[in-house]
């Protein structure tokens, strides 16, 4: 049978074999959330980057320069990291250079991996369809605030544990915790996703709206891959 | 109003702050639960070292040597990690060194804190009614298993928070995840920690009855502190 594990935190990647698995990479305040809005709405492609000044040299190349610096956009930037930002028509047929402090690092630590996905509530189950119908193992990165697991990340691997269980056999005491916080919360996502600490540090920018954005599930039927450092829709 | 966090495996140790705060070391399976054992049984000190060779330098100089590699008994040692062998007559007033795969590691590693504590189930209200007369910060230490969280740590670590919660800030979502963990397991501690990874390891070597002892609340009434690299009874 094959298996399903979670990373609680990109920090902690090292400890997991990455050969051969499926990574499926989880942001959800806000960059994956970002990531699948974006290629939903139109993008060519999205190109992760860790640094900052890497953007810019994309940005010359012709990219969209996106993302941001402890919830705050870059200002030269043409977009932060705001799902709404990623639905607009000015975007259609653009590729996007996109760091962010945690999602685009998670995206690039998970390399070494059969194939690398994106997941969020957003195509909750697209994702969760896509890794029912592999043959091959699968790994959760959640990225975590930088270096810490996180509430929100961890829910949405307990929501895709939730999914894949009957069919994989878990591994490791993170599944079992990942799943258990889902389990325990399933009713009411939001209600504890709005409890987190990032969820508190984007209320006091005033993003309570990218919250409940990134909380919706199922608003699209996309799952965007890793193809030659840049992420396309399957 | 003072603070509490977690950090959910020692390998994420450096992303916490440990300068003036009071840090609580838990490996329940099963060093923290042998060293509340050993001292509530009359052994005078037990000093964690990191590695099995230090440990044997202490043996030429009268200490008892202890410890495992993997959950098993390092060979020419006195002692290994079983609760058991620290209720034995022939301990009393002696002096044990110690080394694990993850406990003696992740006391180490609390070093630069204000003072390192010891938890377990086995004097859970004991180390919550030290903490609560602490006027200080704290963090709660767990040391998973070899870097990746586990189960049984971050379900004590819920278990003090539930004490604390209401005279300390919770600071970060790992509090929040641990915190859910002990709640909605409160009912059936023993049944949740034996889904674990490392009781079905525990397990698979014939130690039922560790698991069961280990998990067992209450049953002392110490704190161990570590003073001069060595712990002993507050």
């Amino acid at each position: 049978m094959r298996t399903i594990e979670v990373c609680l935190t990109s920090d902690l990647i090292h400890q997991h074999e990455l050969q051969g698995k499926t990574v499926v990479v989880v942001d959800i305040f806000r960059a994956t959330s970002c990531i699948v809005t974006g290629l939903a709405n139109g993008v060519e492609a999205i190109c992760p980057i860790e640094e900052v000044e890497e953007v810019k040299e994309l940005g010359k190349k012709g990219y969209l320069m996106a993302g941001e610096q402890g919830g705050i956009k870059v200002p030269e930037f043409d977009m932060g990291n705001s799902p709404f930002e990623y639905q607009s028509e000015n975007i259609k047929g653009k590729k996007v250079a996109i760091s962010t402090t945690n999602g685009s690092r998670a995206i690039i630590k998970s390399e070494g991996a059969h194939e690398i996905i994106v997941g969020a509530f957003l195509n909750r189950k697209s994702v969760a369809e896509y890794l029912l119908h592999l043959k091959g193992d699968v790994l959760i990165n959640c990225a975590g605030w930088k270096g810490i697991p996180n509430l929100e990340d961890t829910l949405f691997a307990g929501a895709l544990i939730d999914e894949c269980a009957e069919e994989m056999k878990t591994v490791g005491d993170s599944v079992l915790m990942a799943h258990q916080l889902y389990v325990s919360n399933h009713e009411n996502l939001y209600g504890i996703a709005n409890k987190s600490s990032h969820a508190e540090r984007l209320k006091s920018f005033g993003m309570e709206r990218d919250l409940e954005f990134c909380m919706t599930e199922n608003e699209y039927q996309i799952v965007p891959r890793l193809v030659d450092g840049e992420l396309i829709i399957q």
